[in-house]
């Protein structure tokens, strides 16, 4: 007996595309991104994989990724479940500002520091600025961070993994997990035993679903599960890992 | 104390362009419907009215419809549930059928039977046939119909109504229903007390929010609700009436 995880990273997001650090702020697809979603798709169809629920974060570009792949599987009717705790990790001060012009500014090592460091967030983001969520009623009396590194998403995530996808996994469901970079890096650390340096290498591509199968311990049978387009992810993650260059 | 009940018929589905009976067979918006669900979630926003909840069918076009208005009204974000329950009526063997032809071949007088009659189904579709939905995955295990009448789908649609979206009126959700044609004429027969021979002669516009506010015991504040656009709503109802003409 095996259970079956499937994770997705959103397809491009106008910001991703413009280059500028994200975080929390709901921006949409791109069209590029909007095809990758449809195209992921496809590629459960072609591999038979046909999740029975999926997770997703609060966010549009994940939201909408999930709908635009089950759509194109025959699976948008499948049950849904929405939490923050899926978002990406938040970006603090640097949500909103340009990657280049952080890199410039601030020099290579601190911006690595930011961007792939375990335990170092950002400046916190100022509450009520342009790109703060603190008065979103999405978040309302939730305990909503003001900055994160991974580390900070993973201790946000595992309480959602424990509690809602963990038992869907053991009900003998196939579980889609529609997210984030970093909050799936969050989940594949865990779920792989990464290191806390390890981790900083590893990205995840846009649109292409990882696909775990766990044993009965929810332990990976394949240590870092399998793409179901390998030659594209791994294309894409050389691409990732030279963002802000 | 009052509850607030949005129902949101989906916009037009490539079937209703090309005047097919469409019932359970899961076919997408069209263009325009994609543009009346978007003008959907834009009158959400104009009103003021948030929904904290949506309820959908298990079709592509209501589903569709769900995900665009509440995209386009910035809350993509709030928990979905999913039910066959909220399905269009189930035409039988008139599924796939073009509305014109079966006029013309069994006239008017039964033509309208099937179409308004409140306990009149059309004839059953035969098993395995290519409009049928028996061995459809997302019904595996469901007990449903293979043709109903209005009178079907009240009694079908009555058993969620009251186990799922009663409690999240009265727990002060703003509850949105995307569905159809026939689920939500079935949900308005039962608010505003239709008797069977008057509901024939009501249609619910694609597209436009009708917005019921309830008291205490659930009863319609004001009889039949009201539509966020009231004059395109008129218009609409006009045009639905002449169907199959």
């Amino acid at each position: 007996m095996t259970y079956t995880l499937v994770l997705l990273r959103h397809g491009e997001s106008e910001w991703n595309a413009k280059n500028l650090f994200t975080g929390w702020v709901d921006v949409p697809l791109s069209e590029k991104g909007t095809e990758e979603a449809t195209r992921g798709g496809q590629l459960l169809v072609d591999a038979g994989v046909a999740p029975d629920v999926v997770h997703t974060s609060l966010l549009r570009r994940a939201i909408s990724t999930a709908n635009l792949a089950l759509d194109a599987a025959d699976l948008h009717w499948i049950p849904v479940k929405r939490n923050w705790r899926l978002n990406e990790r938040h970006y603090g001060a640097l949500q909103g500002k340009n990657k280049k012009e952080i890199r410039d500014e601030y020099g290579e090592e601190q911006f690595m520091l930011w961007r792939r460091s375990y335990d170092v967030p950002p400046p916190e983001i100022e509450l009520g600025s342009q790109f703060s969520q603190d008065s979103d009623v999405r978040y309302a009396g939730e305990p909503i961070p003001r900055s994160e590194c991974l580390k900070d998403v993973l201790e946000r995530a595992m309480p959602y993994w424990d509690a809602e996808i963990v038992p869907d996994l053991k009900a003998g469901k196939t579980v889609l997990v529609a997210a984030h970079g970093n909050s799936l890096r969050a989940i594949i650390k865990h779920l792989d035993g990464i290191d806390d340096e390890t981790i900083a290498g590893l990205n995840v591509p846009t649109g292409i679903p990882l696909v775990y199968e766990l044993d009965e311990e929810l332990r990976p049978t394949v240590r870092g599960g399998k793409y179901l387009d390998p030659a594209a992810a791994e294309a894409a993650i050389a691409a990732v890992a030279n963002q802000g260059k």
